[in-house]
């Protein structure tokens, strides 16, 4: 792996660029991206160079997707005329049953694995990228079968995942959407909906707070742009786990109507698994 | 004032304590609480000297209740007689109508004034104690009357809540009780929702998640201890709250179901109140 195209020069995309300069990687990175953004990242160091798609595509070694889910599926559709037999595509999609099905239809010249680094900051954009970013943290692969991860090109890119200090997690793309709808998705949600809620009641809540209330709006900063794609390519896991929470809620809401005593024995279970989020993280 | 009675030298009793000694207090600091956190409190420099609450009360001028919230309603129907008439009592509890209305019935040797310092971290104790935790944050007064705030040991104490950094805000302990139940208690059972609801769960689900699972189970951490005392005494507007929530989950279920495109408004509205809420914290 000589050549890295990175599609989509964002905080995931530029983390992705530097997270592979500090663990050694001394070949040729390339950012695709709009010429504004090209501009800041080659002033961070980020990128050796920008080019235009076709041109990145038909060097590359490495085509890292790092876009929101509607431009990756898009350019899954463009990419496969132009790029080496013995190139590997991959992405970063947060959902990755649509993008994998795409891509089966689309990408016949080389091989294609779908990915997701469960990293993020509150921050986005190329400015916030850190080589660090993907240390500790997962990154699914979600190949369709276990041969696709024996390739001599899949080694090498595995290869980099371990070293940017990341640990791996092989995952059928079905099952990760399944999971990552309640692990990530329905967080947003949660955190979207008390944001919204709260907007527009009346003066006093925006100044009688505490830090809880910072921590439960956090996720609300996300952007449409890029959670609007998640939801539509993952809508019936993400309303099967909304309506699992919104029973959970009444569940709460009846016993502490019932008995408040009762409710006890849900934040001990509560701080339980919030226990080992943190034992695994 | 020149001695101060810490009751329950806890994560806020401590850090008033030492947030007092930063801002320039010299008199004495006294602590009420079990032996063991004494002598901790102790070993830390957190407070001068540890005393049963008889003595303590017979001697503090200023009578700082830091426990959890039924323990503050059982010290205050004891605490009257032993008090001196230049006294104030003050307390930190989560909600106010409850107690308010309690030293109404219990105290009348000294002037009693309710009050929430809005801070708090992760963990607990007096190990976590530290002199900025108030620095920036609300301390909600709930007086009774506006004049309660003009007697000269309550000018003492808050002139003290400004020199630990912290921030006044008057309000009725109702209306008090009215805002916290959405800002505070129910970001509570929103994230120990999540995390009870994932608890139990097959296990991919604690190691396939990112840094939002890990900030949406944080309040989940809670002890029961704490929020059992919260959740009794402000029951009926947690409830408001918490229907209020399922019933926008279940907008927002109906948007994403009926016209995906239209979750962008949601989005919005929230990410235009997480963006206040930082601007005032």
């Amino acid at each position: 792996m000589n050549t890295v195209a990175i599609f989509g020069v964002g905080l995931i995309g530029g983390s992705f660029a530097l997270a592979l300069r500090k663990a050694g990687f001394t070949g040729r990175i390339i950012g695709v991206s709009s010429p504004e953004t090209i501009r800041r990242a080659l002033d961070l160091g980020v990128v050796d160079e920008g080019l235009p798609s076709r041109e990145a595509a038909q060097t590359a070694d490495l085509l890292y997707l790092a876009q929101p889910i509607s431009r990756i599926l898009e350019l899954l559709a463009e990419l496969d005329p132009w790029v080496r037999p013995e190139a590997l595509i991959t992405d970063v999609g947060s959902t990755k049953s649509t993008i994998v099905e795409r891509a089966v239809g689309t990408i016949s010249r080389c091989q294609f694995l779908g990915g997701h680094p469960m990293a993020g900051r509150e921050q986005r954009g190329v400015e916030a990228a850190e080589a660090d970013l993907f240390q500790g943290r997962p990154y699914v692969l979600t190949p369709r079968a276990p041969a696709e991860l024996e390739t001599s090109m899949v080694h090498d890119f595995t290869g980099w995942i371990d070293k940017i200090g990341a640990f791996r997690l092989v995952l059928d793309a079905a099952e990760h959407d399944r999971v990552v709808a309640y692990t990530s998705h329905l967080p947003q949600l949660a955190s979207t909906a008390i944001a919204a809620l709260l907007e527009g009641r009346a003066e006093p809540q925006t100044r009688v707070f505490g830090p809880a209330l910072v921590d439960a709006t956090r996720l609300a900063l996300s952007s449409f742009d890029i959670w609007g794609d998640i939801l539509i390519t993952n809508q019936q896991s993400v309303q099967t786990a909304l309506q699992s929470y919104i029973a959970k809620l009444t569940e709460l809401s009846r016993v502490l109507d019932l008995d408040p005593s009762r409710m006890r024995e849900h934040f001990e279970r509560a701080a339980k698994f919030a226990a080992k989020v943190r034992d695994s993280s």
